[in-house]
């Protein structure tokens, strides 16, 4: 990613490697740390099985006063029983003795296998050590992203910055994975921070609707995790003071197009895939009826497969359609794949069918566009298609 | 299939090619014929984009005086509009003349590509010689599961017999294909037959009851289809008289078996698929727990790239568990894969990771058992395992 890579005012970060995965050279622990008590939101899991870090984390945001974020890869601390509270609550002592702070004030987060406990002795080394590190340059911010990563073959940073009560105000993020897309890797977890002035439920309310339109239309294979975390820092370091309707919507955009940057980055990163794919449902009653029908295209093998083959074997896609439970008949639908119009309410068009399976072949971003005559609402959907080299990589025998 | 495969008294089948698909050696076109009107039953998909034989054939059920069902393969005739719906019920016309009897009481049922005019010149000729095929032997049983088959690797019969009032009375079921497995195909079929004595509502009730522990407990990818279709035909040619009470539970039982054999034969033969995996979901409050359950853990692309790798990697089992909607928490949770225990009421258990493995390379039969502690509700669920193959059967540009 060629973007600017600052971090906000009043940030610091740091990334190194402790030991949790085999690799002594990859990194496996991050820390995010604000200078000043921040306010601070979260968006977790819905999975009811949800690791330890999410509960701990879930109990302290909203909050004014957050301080931290504690990270780390190779191990999910996921069904790991009453041990595994104690570790991740322990996580927050470690962090909260380096940075001087209540452990209540940090946050915290675990990414990678299901179901094997948090090898502690190198967590209680490796959180003082990434401490030592924590600084509020690039190459920290670039750190700290690599120290979350799992299966990612990049890491995964965005950053919008605008002029608010004449100051400038930056958003900065960072986030790993996609679903459950490793071997034996769980989750996908961002952090995204701002020195704008937010109170907690401004901040709240902010991370949800750029949560609602960014995480929450991506997927990879469907799976929500045991992990999924998503949260907002902002400290008001940009010393902007409070902001009017203007300056907050301004904030709300930057903090929008980060979170949208970093979703479709997870997707375009996703194991194995070789096409990125956008579903935009137009014209539905609801924006839960464009979601559905998004999503269950975006999550169907058989699309995924026939993108992966550069197959406009649209049939599938209005199959998808009628098994979402959304009141349609196949007149209703009108599909272009790639702007080339298939199937025009109910009735097949024809078109270039060898034309098309070349651009998809030469071009690997694909839009499936889906119209409807019942109302206004509409949402865009990224995936990534299904491919063999998805399917060897988490078939492959890794315990 | 190595079971005795009769048809039931007083029915004739066939199967023949009729040039729909491209290799004139493989057949296309298949016709169940009953000598005398039969109670007829079907259930059908609940896609709301649904081929046009299935507007046919469903107005046309449950009846009494039913004589036929004619099936093509090759082309499912879905999403046609209107042109769709005149081919499909001229077949029931062709046909008709062929029998001699009402086209109203013929039902007809197409599989295979979405979006195409079928080839109603073929099919003018093809009934004709199909008919010209009719008999009652096992031959021409096998004859007509061929000419239901789209990418199928074997035919699909399952038989049953009982004495009822002194009587032999039989089952007898063809069916083809799973969801929707095939490069371009779509649907599962499948035709029942009974020469036992049922009024319309028996044999109604009776397919339902059937179905909801078979065909609704498969899945390949989770794709419900344009065109899925079963049809129960009852004739009454094994001269039972009216069936009381107990009578009644042996043909239900009967249909159960045939049905649940069918269904597990679409799993088995599911494209690419080298693992069989029946999921057990047991002890929950109600039936529909148990299914979204089982269901949601049979469609899991990473459960099933687990399998396929034989990498005992349960906590995708567990995840799916939460991602359900269920009112559950991980310390409700029990699970055993292969009869080995490997997580109890939430917390992992040491077990033998690499013989888990091995006897999953083993032995192509893998069962997944979860339990829960919350009430008396169980359910058996079978799907194939997701391997690289599926992909690549299913990414071939085929058009």
């Amino acid at each position: 990613m060629r973007e600017l890579l600052l971090l906000p005012r009043g940030f610091r970060t740091a990334g190194t490697s402790c030991g949790i995965k085999d690799d002594p050279a990859v990194f496996d622990i991050a820390l995010f740390v604000s200078d000043t008590g921040s306010s601070a939101a979260g968006v977790f899991t819905q999975n009811r099985i949800c690791g330890a870090p999410v509960t701990i984390s879930r109990d302290r945001v909203p909050s004014s006063s957050t301080r931290a974020v504690v990270i780390n890869s190779g191990n999910a601390n996921a069904c790991t029983g009453d041990g595994g509270l104690k570790d991740a609550r322990r996580m927050t002592v470690l962090a909260a003795e380096q940075i001087g702070c209540d452990e209540n004030d940090v946050l915290v987060c675990s990414t990678g296998v299901i179901g094997h406990a948090l090898p502690m002795e190198k967590i209680e080394a490796g959180i003082p050590a990434v401490a030592a590190r924590l600084a509020s340059t690039p190459e920290a911010f670039a750190d700290a992203a690599r120290g979350m990563m799992t299966t990612d073959t990049i890491h995964k940073q965005s950053v919008r910055q605008s002029k608010i009560n004449g100051k400038t105000a930056r958003v900065s993020g960072a986030c790993k994975g996609a679903a459950m897309i490793g071997p034996n890797m769980a989750t996908m977890l961002a952090v995204v921070m701002t020195d704008a002035e937010l109170t907690p439920d401004d901040a709240d309310r902010m991370l949800r609707h750029a949560v609602n339109d960014s995480f929450n239309c991506i997927s990879v294979e469907g799976h929500t995790s045991t992990s999924d975390s998503v949260i907002l820092l902002a400290n008001g370091a940009a010393d902007t003071g409070p902001l009017d309707d203007n300056a907050q919507n301004l904030v709300q955009e930057m903090i929008d197009d980060v979170c949208e940057a970093l979703a479709k980055a997870i997707v375009r990163d996703a194991e194995g895939a070789d096409h990125i794919i956008t579903i935009e449902a137009v014209g539905l009653r609801t924006r839960e009826e464009a979601h559905i029908i998004a999503k269950t295209v975006a999550n169907d093998a058989l699309v995924k497969t026939a993108i992966a083959g550069c197959d406009p074997n649209w049939g599938r896609i209005v199959s998808c359609c009628g098994r979402t439970g959304v009141e349609l008949t196949d007149s209703d639908i009108t599909l272009r794949i790639n702007s080339t119009l298939i199937y025009e309410k109910g009735i097949p068009i024809e078109y270039d069918e060898s034309a098309l399976s070349e651009s998809t072949r030469k071009n690997k971003d694909v839009t499936i566009e889906l119209g409807f005559p019942f109302g206004s609402e509409s949402l865009r959907f990224w995936t990534s298609d299904l491919t063999q080299e998805y399917v060897r990589l988490n078939s492959e025998y890794t315990t």
